[in-house]
């Protein structure tokens, strides 16, 4: 923190990082609206006959927005101390992601739809409104995730390479007769689709021993859809059990917890737990 | 409870709310069919070859129906203890909201059909039938729900971000060529058919990006579908020891608890666990 | 056990109810390479061109089984020690119902396709190839089945439930101006592809409404699928504690196993459990 | 080992089957990029437009790679210290059965596509890039697989007996008035596509008993979809647990174990546990 404080930098952090003053809240709970709003905007600007309509106030509008994100983001530059951990914090390049696409939609044209990506900024709900709880659920889901990271990279890179045989296979067997099996990676997509269960139908089997093999493929997706709620799952209970499990009890000598349940002597200092 | 007891008002009490009595079993047993009926009814009206010959019983039957409901409806208001109390309640709701439609559809054409909500009435055959197991087992699926709630709401809430931007992303990739991906909300209604993995085909990408982009959002679906179930799964776990597993007995000498069930003596110091 | 023993009936016994002398071994292993061989033959008896070519051998094929398997049900009544109670039990109705189709076919066409039934009789093939270990983990599934039908059975009453509503609410949706959904029972039949997630694609919501609302319900259908994986999950997961879990020690003086890893006395007689 | 090394096959065996010199890094890396590119080339072919163009630098570059991969499953037969077992390993084969189908495209037109199967030697990147990290965590996922193989056999095998009942049941309703259940094989394919969820929606049931029918396995899947998954979980959980949760180390005092990893002192006898 800078020894000269600048009254004017601190009263706009105030105000646009935190929600704890009157102004910060109001000030955060508008952001939320004028983001989904301009959510909004970009999501009906694509359905055609409204775009033909109201081109003229979407247009208008989107930039309305992009010029009141533009501000934002240099004010928050601005009254932050240290500038570039704000710009490579992950809300810091949303926020940079957000106004982008406009802009760049002069030089290429359709790219301003992409600032729906602003949609992400609407995460910081769960601050402003202090759901500090749901935050804390959150980081337990991203810690489960993280920690069975290894598993699932090693699992989707079998998946990976089985979709690219099965597919090769289904080319050699429906290529011939079946227009939908065009290609080798047009099979590859076939067996994407089939193995994770979603089953467009936009390609399916027409010989009997493609549709064969296609069943025993199902029968091994319905197996091995199982592996990764079976990784997820045992993270998930043991974030549980790491939590609860172990009692709230503390050391009388050293204050620490997290003894288990049928200990005698506090495993970090060695004294009795409870005489009684 | 009121001091001045209406012998009238008792008795309505225990034949509509109760079903110990022969009386309440038959009322409950009766009613348990006449809403099946009504149920079945409203289906079978909706089929059109049966509406066209049939369609005025239809009309007097719903009618007979409403009017049963209706009639209980009021019994059940006045023989209540605290009738405000019943008609909050979530069964007083249901039992409101199965008569509203029938009425309401002299008005608006159409809208009696919503008179299968009276199905939710059919909850009360746990009670009736004295299934109290069953419901004590709802009760834990409720529970385990309630318990991640928080944890569910913080990851539908991304998945809603993760639909709206990659139902973007993809207008921008097909939308040119595929009348399929018209607009943006369209795309997105599309990502949710696909990471739900329900796949219904009626949107199917046609380019090869477009293909590539939906085999990668389908694997990601993939890995993230073991979420919910994950952390379901680790909430019914939770449950199911807390039940199970071991008593909360504790040995008079030591003190300790969590002896299994069958256990007589304490599994820590050898002391006899209950003499009686 | 009859006094006195029928050496007829003995030997028939030991040959079509036991698989441990060499007779039995061969009768069991025949048996089951008849059971697939008919079953088979029925499957390509329901393919058009191979019906019209080979017809005539498929008839005899079918009777001959047929006849076959009636001879082996006499005889299994007859050389059983107690014949109801074999009638009565699983594989009893199985076999019986597994030569009944033919007869059937007599009287109502087509009905000789039902004979597949006789499939269910190759799950004696876990018993006859001393598979013993496949048994144990099939009595492992249905008991976590078993315990988590109370739970399950309440969840289905609620999905069905559920799929009544939303079935009828979209009828009035898109019913007037979609062709698919005809009618509330067919609307029901949709929502309930929806939630399963299957998603055929035959029937899909064509309204800008009815495609959000469909939207609300697979999100809702993804989170509800969770419910019955974490109960059966729990359930497996306590199978598996109550077998493992505790170690395989036996109390030197009471000679009882199931003690906890961490247990210094016997829980049953108090006794010290290991001195050294 | 034999006592007269040969120094150039140690040197090629250092360099072909060891990742630790610069040389032998250097020549596993390269032989991960000629995979990746040779199972590209073949995926390339297979898309028509680019075949008719470049046809002939796709048949050099796979008979390039053919003879590079074929030169090295000789050198790596010639300098491991024992062919046999090499050549019966898992990757021995697969590095056979990398090259075979090109040779065999000599006799057999359009096989040389199964040269994919060359992607499963990219599995060798984990050892390579030193994600031993990760190969522990595939131990971990066929460790699970493995000790749920009795559970799955068992339940796969009730699953395909079910599908061949309902398939043939369903082939009784609907195959009269529904060309799309023209035999029992096909229904059965259908049975499978719907009660593992992928539901294409190329065969759907027409009939309003059908339908219902339908909904009835619909549900059942949803129902035992849940086994698999809970077999699984209940696994990895007692895999987890067997992992982490506490330590091997005995007390050297009282001689228990069980310890956390993060205990100092035994939680049984108060003794301090490592001094070092």
């Amino acid at each position: 923190m800078p020894t000269n404080i600048n009254p004017l930098k601190e009263r706009l952090h105030e105000i646009i990082f935190e929600a704890d003053t009157p102004a910060g809240k109001v000030f955060d709970v508008s952001l939320l609206v004028l983001i989904a709003a301009s959510v909004l905007v970009v999501m009906l600007e694509s359905v055609d006959p409204l775009q033909q309509r109201y081109s003229k106030i979407f247009t208008y509008l989107e930039w309305a927005f992009t010029i009141v994100f533009t501000i934002e983001y240099i004010l928050r530059l601005y009254c932050v101390y240290r500038p570039m951990k704000y710009a490579t914090s992950f809300f810091g390049i949303v926020d940079l992601l957000s106004i982008l696409p406009t802009y760049l939609s002069l030089f290429v044209q359709g790219t301003h739809y992409l600032v729906v990506i602003r949609g992400l900024r609407l995460l910081r709900v769960f601050r402003i409104l202090k759901l500090g709880h749901f935050l804390k659920e959150g980081d337990v889901i991203v810690r489960a995730l993280m920690a069975s990271r290894a598993k699932i990279t090693v699992f989707l890179t079998f998946v990976m390479l089985a979709t690219i045989i099965f597919g090769s296979v289904m080319y050699l067997v429906e290529g011939g007769s079946n227009d939908s099996f065009s290609s080798i990676p047009r099979s590859i997509y076939w067996a994407i689709v089939t193995l994770t269960t979603v089953g467009y139908g936009d390609i399916t089997p027409a010989t009997a021993i493609g549709q064969f093999l296609s069943a025993a493929i199902m029968i091994l997706g319905y197996a091995i859809i199982a592996v990764p709620t079976g990784i997820v799952s045992a993270e998930f209970i043991s974030e549980l059990n790491s939590d609860r499990g172990t009692n709230t009890q503390a050391c009388r000598y050293c204050g620490k917890e997290g003894h288990a349940d049928d200990a005698v002597y506090c495993k970090y200092c060695g004294e009795i737990l409870n005489e009684n």
